[in-house]
């Protein structure tokens, strides 16, 4: 599909714009603006500048407040609960992971679980936060149920990603973020956009039978937990995705499993929720609180390294270190800037005309 | 297979007279014995007393210690790393856990990661022990290389398992305890033994081709990440697998990846090793750390019973919850005995002649 590609530095001007015609102060509005164009930047162009008028509408709907207090509700050295306060997600959650990491500075480390907030953009981003400090950082949240747990027909989970991100020394961070599912729902929706089947192990049409349909979630079917099927261990793909859910939500008081609000704002909200909005959990670690900074660094990089050197199987050059594809596409689209699809730009031309905002022009 | 079924606590007493034989003290014994055992009790066969001739030739070849202090190297208010001194994971790992435990009551939560131990049985035992303090518990742990990365021939990553352990109110305890393969190596031994294919997406070959050869690890194969290849999403395995050593040893100064000294005696051990021992990782948090415990606890009752009430794929009955199966063969097992094949049985007579121990008689 044809694409036209900005400056990212442009992209993220306009976005932050657009952040600010919502209410956003102009510290929240450019801290939304490069959490949101960070997934672009890393290649994750499902959870980018394309969502910018999804999120708008969250606020038209009143969804959104543009002007959270994030609050902590109730802590202890090294915990907090925080209220996002009905805030974006990607003002909400580094606020929340800034906490995780002060706390961390003070005992060692930090846990923070929030409530009442909404999509964060990429996990990347805010468990990255960890690493200029010497940090591991950790970072989960919940979404609205697309995923049906192992022997269930329902719609019960999140596709429910998990990042860590461990500093190296002279090694680049390890960087592992994933949605628990075998397969992200940005990944399904290019196979949708495309007319292509989807691998078995990805979805489940409604009765719960494998298909490769990739249009099965709109008639009823599921994306399936991270190994498909019982055989292949979808009852583990199924506990990390409950357990990000328990953490995110029944920790900090957010809704939780089928009652997660939706990111489209137009569908409607669910009956009976038991919590605020969504859920999230932060961790961060200092890693001097185990082991001397620098020896756990040298150990570090003696891993990426004797990883990275393993024989390969045929046809594949070298064995990846998770955070290798995303860095190497940061690196380039730094560069080279970062390619829309046209409907994409579209979209975003009207948020500009709507909001009297100036439209950046293409790099080519 | 034919097995031979005795009585729990016969089985515990026998086990702990062969540890205080080895040397141990009566209160490592018992401890150990208790640990050991409840991987029978809870239907993990492969790392229960069919082991203890394994862990006796451990203590052979002077890589455990019978009479270990361990102790704490480094600490923060909510971390502590632990030397094992080479003593039983049985031992090492509830000590460890123990001052996770009392790190979550000070400060909210406890981190402990451990250097110089010994395989630890199930990860379950030790996560658990934080439910009855209302906090959810963390274990994970390293083990000898049999897995490969994805795209790699080479075995670098044990099966390294994850537990988590959640309370609840009037449901039983949310427990997820698995390996991050797609199916641990105690159900590769099974059908090993009856000469049975493993599913695909279990095992490669020395290629790195997909097997149904469930003897294929014997002849340079490996195990496959949670996912079995790149397509089904085994990035993901492999980075959880990759977390867990990280955790388990980088942060201890244990050994990882290829390195990790392997469990059978006979095996030789890796030349340049990078640590101490075999690595483990616990964590708890206190979940009155984050919101008031009644509150925690009903809503993760909440969340159970919507999981229980899922509508089901034709064929099976019910959506589990994790820790299902395990609780409920553990009542049974309670009653009506743990039953051992044929060669467990042998192996444990010979032992029980060696040592001059009472062998108990068999349950029906």
């Amino acid at each position: 599909m044809a694409t036209i590609t900005f400056l990212y530095k442009d992209l993220l001007q306009y976005t932050e714009a657009i952040f600010q015609k919502l209410g956003s102060t102009p510290e929240d509005a450019a801290l939304a603006a490069k959490v949101l164009l960070s997934a672009d930047l890393r290649g994750v162009d499902s959870h980018g500048v394309a969502r910018l008028s999804g999120y708008v509408r969250l606020w038209e709907v009143k969804r959104v407040n543009a002007t959270p207090n994030v609050q902590i509700l109730h802590q202890t050295p090294s915990t907090a609960t925080v209220d996002g306060d009905s805030g974006l997600g990607l003002v909400v959650a580094p606020k929340a992971m800034q906490i995780a990491i002060n706390k961390a500075k003070q005992v060692g480390t930090g846990w923070v679980s929030v409530q009442n907030s909404n999509h964060f953009g990429i996990a990347g981003f805010h468990a990255m936060m960890a690493l200029e400090e010497d940090m591991i950082g950790i970072c989960m949240t919940n979404a609205s149920p697309l995923v049906s747990p192992t022997f269930s027909v329902e719609r019960l989970l999140g596709t429910n990603p998990i990042c860590v991100a461990i500093p190296a020394g002279k090694q680049p961070a390890f960087v592992a973020d994933m949605a628990t599912t075998t397969a992200a729902n940005g990944k399904l929706e290019i196979l949708q956009r495309k007319n292509l089947e989807a691998p078995i192990g990805w979805i489940q049409d409604a009765n719960g039978d494998a298909t490769t349909d990739a249009h099965a979630l709109k008639n009823g079917g599921a994306l399936l937990p991270l190994g498909g099927n019982r055989e292949q261990g979808s009852h583990k793909g199924y506990a990390l995705g409950a357990i990000v859910d328990i953490f995110s939500a029944v920790l900090s008081g957010a809704n939780y499993g089928p009652w997660v609000p939706p990111f489209p704002a137009y569908v409607p909200m669910p009956t009976n929720m038991p919590g605020k909005g969504i859920g999230h959990f932060f961790g961060a670690m200092r890693v001097d609180a185990f082991r001397p900074a620098d020896d756990f660094k040298r150990h570090m990089d003696q891993w990426i390294e004797r990883f990275r050197q393993s024989r390969t199987i045929q046809g594949q050059d070298k064995v990846l270190i998770p955070g290798d594809p995303e860095r190497e596409m940061e690196e380039v689209r730094l560069q080279q800037g970062i390619p829309l699809l046209h409907p994409v730009v579209e979209d975003l031309k009207s948020l500009a005309q709507r909001f009297d905002v100036e439209f950046p022009s293409h790099n080519s």
